[in-house]
């Protein structure tokens, strides 16, 4: 899924343990790459720092943070204090229903940025870190959003009406937990970096609770690895 | 094009001319309307005081200023202080190319917000004041674009995931900017209290050079009304 020859592309990176292996997939693959994170309001202010850390530890010729007041729409438990983020299993986000979590239009937005980012730096590939685990309850991490998105992209754009062709690369689309956290340690990254936590402490430390926690541990149970994750 | 039932809808509020024509026009038709207008760091600020202001006198339910740096990622005129906004004709809208005040993404952004907007009140209709004049210039001001906006909104949603339909509104899109006056001003609309210039001065005052200014001008001499902009 990602490309061969040297190019500039635009990442998503949350500083959660998805986005950090596409970071190091594209890094393997001699991208330069132009890294987007975004505050906007969620619990977990300290996947931001962490987002910082592994822009650098990977080597990311830039990260920018973008910062918008979501919870002035609100409509989230990640951006909502009045709606408690739930714990595993009372709504999780491998059930049918979609779980509190879901940030309205989330996805749409967060791709509307690393576009325009794409076309002020010249890059044509955009890389999101969504997977199959979250797109069973999420629906903007479903292989129709992205198609959709990647379409909407050629026409919303100077550069697509120039006649770019822009990309919108899901590499994890298709992979279970495991399997993404095996290839990450193959590429060499350092997970202790990252934080997955819906609600992790200033400090990073996860709650160990909530269905972000409870997938990424079974994730790390599943791939055979040892979790380095550091929690509260 | 505007709805007769009525509805909840959110309005893509700018302060300019365009959308406060449109609210005109959703409030004529009874909707409940819940406007949202984007500090994203452009040169003319005064156009959200009045955006403020429109909302107010047109009887908006709701107001919402969502603030985002997009000068982070630049590219344009409007965004970037070291790109000099051009003159009328020097680089007009009206022309083949794509003027320097494009902001990259612009309203694939704003509608992206205006969605997350709509799943959390419970609306189905957006509103977006682009028009022919705008998407002779602008990638993102075309009908295919918001067609595409449209399709995406519908897959990108948990309101669309449960059967919900979302519509994108652009009742302007085909009409002359003096086609637009005339219609507002049936519907009682006091365009002294918007702003369209690209560097109005913090008192709302236009510059009466830039495109914006030009394009405005022309509608109210080929309106036949008179023309309340005030001037620097």
């Amino acid at each position: 899924m990602v490309a061969e020859a040297r190019k500039t592309v635009v990442l998503l990176l949350s500083g959660g343990l998805d986005s950090a292996t596409v970071l190091a997939m594209t890094r393997a693959a001699n991208c330069d790459v132009h890294a987007l994170s975004v505050a906007y309001g969620q619990r977990h202010r300290a996947e931001l720092s962490a987002a910082r850390r592994v822009a650098q530890s990977l080597g990311a010729v830039s990260h920018r943070l973008l910062q918008i007041n979501l919870d002035a729409i609100g409509g989230s438990a990640l951006t909502d204090s009045s709606i408690a983020v739930p714990e595993a299993q009372s709504s999780s986000a491998t059930a049918d229903s979609i779980p509190v979590t879901y940030v309205p239009a989330r996805n749409t937005l967060f791709l509307s940025l690393a576009l325009g980012l794409a076309e002020v730096v010249g890059a044509r590939d955009l890389y999101i870190g969504v997977n199959a685990v979250d797109y069973s309850g999420y629906p903007d991490c479903r292989p129709a959003f992205i198609e959709a998105f990647e379409r909407l992209a050629n026409l919303a754009t100077r550069a697509g009406v120039e006649g770019a062709e822009f990309k919108v690369h899901a590499p994890l689309i298709g992979m279970s937990k495991a399997e993404i956290i095996r290839a990450g340690s193959k590429l060499g990254v350092d997970y202790a970096m990252t934080v997955s936590c819906y609600q992790a402490g200033d400090d990073g430390r996860a709650c160990g609770r909530c269905d972000a926690c409870h997938l990424r541990r079974q994730g790390f149970a599943a791939s055979g690895l040892i979790d380095p994750t550091r929690y509260a």
